[in-house]
């Protein structure tokens, strides 16, 4: 038995409640080393000694290169669980638990009686339901479209460009590069709506200086660029008469150097009662000029946006309480958070607790590019933007430098790492306004950009789709991804796709639905997965190579969608290059 | 290379910050596989493209059965760092970032610039002083003497026993079993003192129905039984004046059926304000006969300890407030906390935040027997009772059932399993009020009882013994092993053991000493450890065994004490079974 590569981590990913009565258990293996997993349950405060268990054999249910996932879903009576593993591989076998291969139990006997031992199981102490992983059940069930303001639409289906330099109140500006507003979105929630998405995040606008609007100088207030707060009020209204919801970026790990906090510290110096909203201040605080050192901590080193500290409490009041005031006058849905795993956890428990008073629906991603599990406890996230979604698809289907195996195992874990609702609530993505469009990935593959836009959306988790991607944007950099939007482009075919996509996601996935990888072998490029849904077993077969592919077809009931499929047989497809097909099968 | 034994995670025990500029990073590998582990770190907000990295090797600081730990503890001059490995095994190479073996690092280039992947690196994305993972100094510096008060004593160096029923204001009683009182503890401190121990963490001392007071009635007074509030403000005040600290018993997860919310309830059913107070409650609510099943969840199957709903806000301030009384008003410095794991983690915020707002200083221990990572995260406890401490002693000392090579790989392991500051401030322990004595589980064997003694006092951490094993309490099962303490005993032996032993600790070790072990082979007993601490370096030879073992002995300047040491010769001694030496060498 390969002892070292078995995992189980007690509380986390690997040990998780489902509901006060059921519970996931997993455990990793190396692969193909285990002829059986069988996991033991028993209540930890069971009145019996030695404690009485239950044996559960465990399914794998991933495997990747290296490792093999074995789990196991189950009803628990009791609310306080110890739990064991036996592992077998052969001859082989060892009971697992303390995170120790071990041929006994641990339970000690002295003069015939069971002294101690049963605090050495692994434990799930107390199923407590406030601490269930979960996320908002409609946040699960949508599908969002993420807009860029500036670059979007001033009008229906339009947007006229306009530089613009609106100047604020305490003498500073606001700037706009293309002009977008408020009123071009309301106009156009009918058209995000028609192509089958039901929830719209929205890149910041508050007042801020630059166009992007990650330098806040008001957290009260729609830029002015933008429009008015009153044009907010209606957009909010717009999309919930439409049945969708919005959610708004909050920048809270810095501002703008001209933020009144930091005016009032560069006025005042030491004196400043908000000196100790910033960090590493260096008196007298001056605005430096470019390539100067700046007499305090900034956002990387962007001297016009000073790091606001939070784990100053009083910052923490201040940010809670904007928190509260688009959630409450406004009625946005949720917050994305904006570089999140900058600022302190105690803001965001504080910042969390607030909003789920004000509203226990409403939903909070972090921008955590990484793994993030230590966000997702319940305790600051309900999701993150999930950048490795588009990592593996980058590798996968533009790049073409991965195979279908280790694609399906980098997914499944991704899948893995996070306990299941959470898993189900990530913010999977193939762009954003901080990366390459997806489509110039595929240096403008568009068969290479349908097969990731269709696992996009197919995929368990939340999908979001970045402004523009449905008439093919391009670019690498920035402003260039940030494109305006082309209105008048006549090509509709992406945004025709999208709708055929996403009318199949609405018939045939639940957030119910199971996953399961039917096809994906080393050296091919055809990944195919079942997901089990609301309407019988929907199949999606991906080629993301430049070759036919023989893919797997069982009791083919219906096809849905299919492109460069060549040919078929007795329960297979040929597909060609870069091609797909969607069926319901038996 | 053994990919699947290769372990980092981020934001753990394996990455954490220990100061605003310096960091501790780690990495698990199979024993003996890496010839080489070196960390390149770098500025995650480097203004270069692709980001600079400097390449630090790592150390194998540890190893055990099947793994070898990897550490790198180093300087860095910005807030801020992403960081991958590059793992050498003989000829074969990889990179490993991401949860990924790489041949190549992840910067995409295209059209000749990177255009994205500097967030694929592993990432520890601030470091904000307030989640620098610490424990109060003083308790890091602490020895603990753990007193059951109602069979510690009623004067100085004598115990009275006196069973007790006292009646209480709402019609029940508090009992005694043996009669031990505050009074008596306050007698004693020199005693305690004289010893070596500079801080007293006593079991529950507020007013309860049964002779161990874990049932509670009324947080807010001492149980008449032990005495008054005025006699526990003394003992305070002793302790004090004698430059020790203080730590009581806090029972938050459950109460008695006599508390008055419970008597609320069962009064007046679903109308009682305190119905959110517990769990699960079927009304009416009575007070079940023994056998019967209780309307209401229980600590266990305690029917007499109804389970407080921790989660609730209300309880949530009721209990914040005790935690805030006893360290306001009667100036205690810290709480261990009953059944920990079982409270809500809300519940534990709440009450941290309420604890450091009294006093910064105070600490908080947490009941969690098992690895209890998850809640020494800054949000809950400083301190955890480090159970596992026993477990390995008893593997090792009592039974002989362990090599001295696993259990020098299991106790480093243990250390390694939390950051450096947290593993200094777990509570060590051989035996407590819930646990047969170490002595019995040595079946009366003082020599592997003294053993055991001497690493937990001189091995990282706070050490805590529970009153009477000085005095050679045996005991396997309740009340045996809370057995009144026999003050009459003549048998001064261990006390004077206990007081040698401190001394040394006292001159040689500090915090900030290094631990490293020197001996620990497969099949051996002769376990050996170096502390390089205040005054030279300190070597610790422990024979376990029940016979000769050669201890390497490098340099002796001066022998502290020995213990069966039959020969010596050239840097080496011989022990004897079960005997032990300590030395200052070179």
């Amino acid at each position: 038995m390969n002892k070292s590569a078995i995992l189980h981590i007690p509380q986390s990913q690997y040990a998780f409640p489902n509901s006060v009565n059921s519970m996931t258990i997993r455990l990793r293996a190396a692969i193909g080393d285990l002829t059986a997993c069988i996991l033991y349950i028993g209540d930890r405060a069971c009145t019996k000694s030695p404690v009485q268990f239950s044996p559960l054999p465990m399914k794998p249910v991933a495997r990747d290169e290296l490792f093999e996932y074995y789990e196991a879903v189950f009803e628990v009576p009791f609310n306080r669980v110890c739990y064991y593993f036996r592992l077998e591989s052969g001859e082989e076998w060892t009971y697992y638990y303390a995170d120790r291969f071990q041929s006994e139990l641990p339970d000690i006997l002295l003069e015939g009686r069971v002294i101690e031992g049963r605090s050495e199981y692994y434990q799930y102490p107390y199923i407590l339901r406030d601490e269930i992983p979960d996320v908002p059940e409609w946040f699960k069930n949508s599908v969002v479209y993420n807009i860029f303001p500036d670059s979007f639409a001033t009008g229906k289906e339009s947007l006229t460009i306009q530089e613009k330099q609106i100047p604020l109140e305490d003498g500073t500006q606001s700037k706009a590069l293309l002009g977008g507003t408020i009123r071009g979105i309301l106009e156009n929630v009918g058209y995000i709506k028609e192509m089958g998405f039901n929830c719209i995040y929205l890149n910041p606008i508050f007042t801020a200086g630059e166009y992007h609007k990650y330098d806040l100088l008001d957290y009260y207030h729609i830029d002015p660029c933008f429009g008015s707060d009153e044009d907010f009020k209606e957009l909010v209204n717009e999309v919930h008469k439409n049945d969708m919801h919005i959610i708004i970026d909050g920048v809270f790990n810095h501002c703008s150097w001209y933020f009144f906090a930091f005016e009032d510290v560069i006025r005042n110096g030491e004196t400043s009662k908000y000196k100790d909203w910033f960090y590493k201040l260096n008196y007298p605080v001056n605005r430096p000029e470019y390539g100067r050192e700046p007499d305090y901590a900034c956002f990387a080193y962007e001297r016009k946006m000073p790091k606001l500290n939070t784990s100053n409490k009083e910052v923490q009041e201040y940010f809670t309480g904007v928190c509260r005031y688009w959630l409450r006058e406004y009625k946005v849905d949720g917050w994305r958070l904006d570089v999140a795993n900058e600022v302190s956890r105690d803001f965001w428990r504080a910042f969390r607790m607030a909003a789920k008073e004000e509203n226990p629906q409403a939903v909070l991603i972090g921008e955590v590019w990484e793994n993030a599990e230590e966000w997702l406890k319940g305790d600051a996230f309900d999701s993150t933007m999930n950048y490795d979604f588009r990592k593996y698809c980058r590798e996968y289907f533009a790049f073409g430098n991965m195979d279908a195996f280790d694609f399906a195992g980098a997914v499944s874990n991704m899948m893995l790492r996070y306990p299941i609702n959470i898993a189900l609530g990530q913010l999977n993505l193939l762009d954003t306004h901080d990366v390459p469009r997806f489509l110039s990935l595929c240096k403008g593959d568009i068969r290479r950009w349908k097969l990731a836009f269709i696992l996009l959306m197919l995929f368990p988790g939340v999908p979001s789709l970045f402004y523009g991607d449905e008439k093919k944007i391009e670019g690498i950099s920035e402003p260039e991804y940030r494109s305006p939007m082309p209105w008048q482009s006549k090509d509709r075919e992406l945004e025709e796709f999208i709708k055929k996509i996403l009318d199949i996601r609405k018939e045939f996935i639940s957030v119910e639905s199971s996953y399961e990888v039917l096809q994906a072998d080393k050296e091919s490029g055809l990944y195919s997965f079942i997901r089990a849904g609301v309407k019988g077993r929907l199949l999606v077969c991906l080629n993301a190579r430049d070759g036919e592919e023989r893919a797997e077809v069982p009791e083919r009931k219906e096809i849905l969608l299919e492109e460069s499929v060549v040919g078929s047989g007795n329960q297979y497809i040929r597909i060609s290059d870069f091609g797909f097909g969607i069926y319901v099968i038996d």
